[in-house]
């Protein structure tokens, strides 16, 4: 699932495809890979680790309730007029290919923005998401503000991030997530720790993995494809931000109850 | 407590002093300017990350039971005939001044030991702590090899680690916590993660942030001194580290419930 280009890889690591944790130490290595490629930033490196422990709480699986989040987000997003995926340097070094496949199933163009946002970080990024087949990619010419954050982190494009009305916003900061909901639009957050700004502000919060989460919403996009959309709204409707978040919650707790009882 | 070139980090970032979480982004803001320096590794900002995550879960505080192995990893060096205290490159990046500090009040000297060894980080590090007043560091010319891990990181030098019999392992990787104690030496490690192999392995594990732990245990050895030993004696005989674990794990569930009442 994962697009990891082994051979280059393996002359970063020694770590073999047996070992337990593999998923979750290519994961890192694709990451620091895109550093220097100048893609992600060392501040995104940080937040990686932050997820990490998240997930590893979550059992690095998909939880029933993640799932759910996947179904609602790709139904609000299939219902949307102008829905727009927004893509950091994490999620580009991570998910570049199936943020592309994901855009074109939902027909929803991709908008690079950057909390440390550098003209070349933006220019490498729309490079790679174009290389992937993304024909509509947004972030490079910015031409509006998101009111209430600060200049930089605001830059948005009218026919993106800007006039969207749902925008999917995998790994994103808090503040960021609660300036777009204040400008009325949906937002889809994708973020492991189920606790964060971000996780509280959107409307539909995926707690899951990137690496897993965008592969699993391209399934979802594919059977859901042709679904009425009064069915599709149905599905958004039923869908609970604040239970979802709680079960996110008690499957850490479980997790680590299930721990204690082995220490 | 944390000793920050707030100019100079001023330049890189926007956090104000009153942010309610401005010691936490300082920290990271130091490990990224530790990468940069050629201190700390990449690899080193996702682990800081993962360290950040458990840190929140716990509070960003040092609890009892912290401080209780804290002042238990004192006795225990202040009992040892050889204590050694080993640093990679967060611990330098975060710590470099009070592990000085540490091995001053200690009479134990720091051996420069990395996951991601180069020769030019290892002389950058030793370099580091020299400049912070630092008399004996080894690490620079090892001449032995720690039984049951890969070369690089089994390099150790007999009058540091190899012939210690108490080793302060900051931030360490489990394998190597766990090869220490094989080799018979008492390990003492600092690692937020209370489901870690290190922290399982470790003789004892003192559940906290290096930049709060270390200088706590400047202040106990300062207090200590003069402890008669069979008084350091009863202190490390009664810390149980798989309670202490547990404890951190109650800590961490209870701030997790705490929070779901809110969501």
């Amino acid at each position: 699932m994962l697009s990891i280009d082994r051979v280059y890889v393996r002359t970063m690591t020694d770590i073999p495809e047996s070992h337990p944790r593999y998923r979750s130490l290519m994961t890192r290595e694709m990451l620091v890979r895109g550093v220097k490629d100048g893609i992600a930033s060392m501040q995104g490196l940080i937040a990686q680790g932050r997820g990490e422990a998240f997930d590893y709480l979550l059992g690095e699986k998909t939880t029933e309730s993640a799932m759910r989040a996947e179904k609602a987000a790709v139904a609000l997003m299939m219902l949307a007029k102008r829905p727009v995926i927004s893509v950091n340097g994490n999620a580009a070094a991570l998910s570049a290919a199936e943020l592309c496949e994901l855009s074109r199933e939902l027909n929803a163009p991709l908008e690079v923005n950057l909390f440390h946002r550098t003209e070349d970080r933006v220019a490498r990024i729309v490079s790679l998401l174009r290389s992937k087949g993304c024909q509509i990619v947004y972030g490079d010419r910015p031409d509006r503000l998101i009111p209430g954050i600060s200049h930089e982190r605001a830059r948005a494009t009218s026919a993106g991030i800007y006039g969207a009305d749902v925008v999917l916003v995998p790994l994103e900061d808090g503040d960021r997530c609660e300036a777009l909901v204040k400008m009325g639009k949906k937002a889809i957050a994708i973020d492991l720790n189920p606790l964060s700004r971000t996780a509280r502000a959107a409307t539909i919060t995926i707690v899951d993995n990137i690496v897993r989460a965008v592969p699993n919403m391209v399934a979802l996009a594919k059977e859901m494809k042709g679904m009425p959309p009064s069915e599709l709204g149905a599905i958004a409707e039923k869908f609970n931000n604040d239970m979802a978040l709680a079960q996110a919650l008690d499957e850490m707790m479980k997790n680590v109850m299930k721990a204690r009882r082995n220490v």
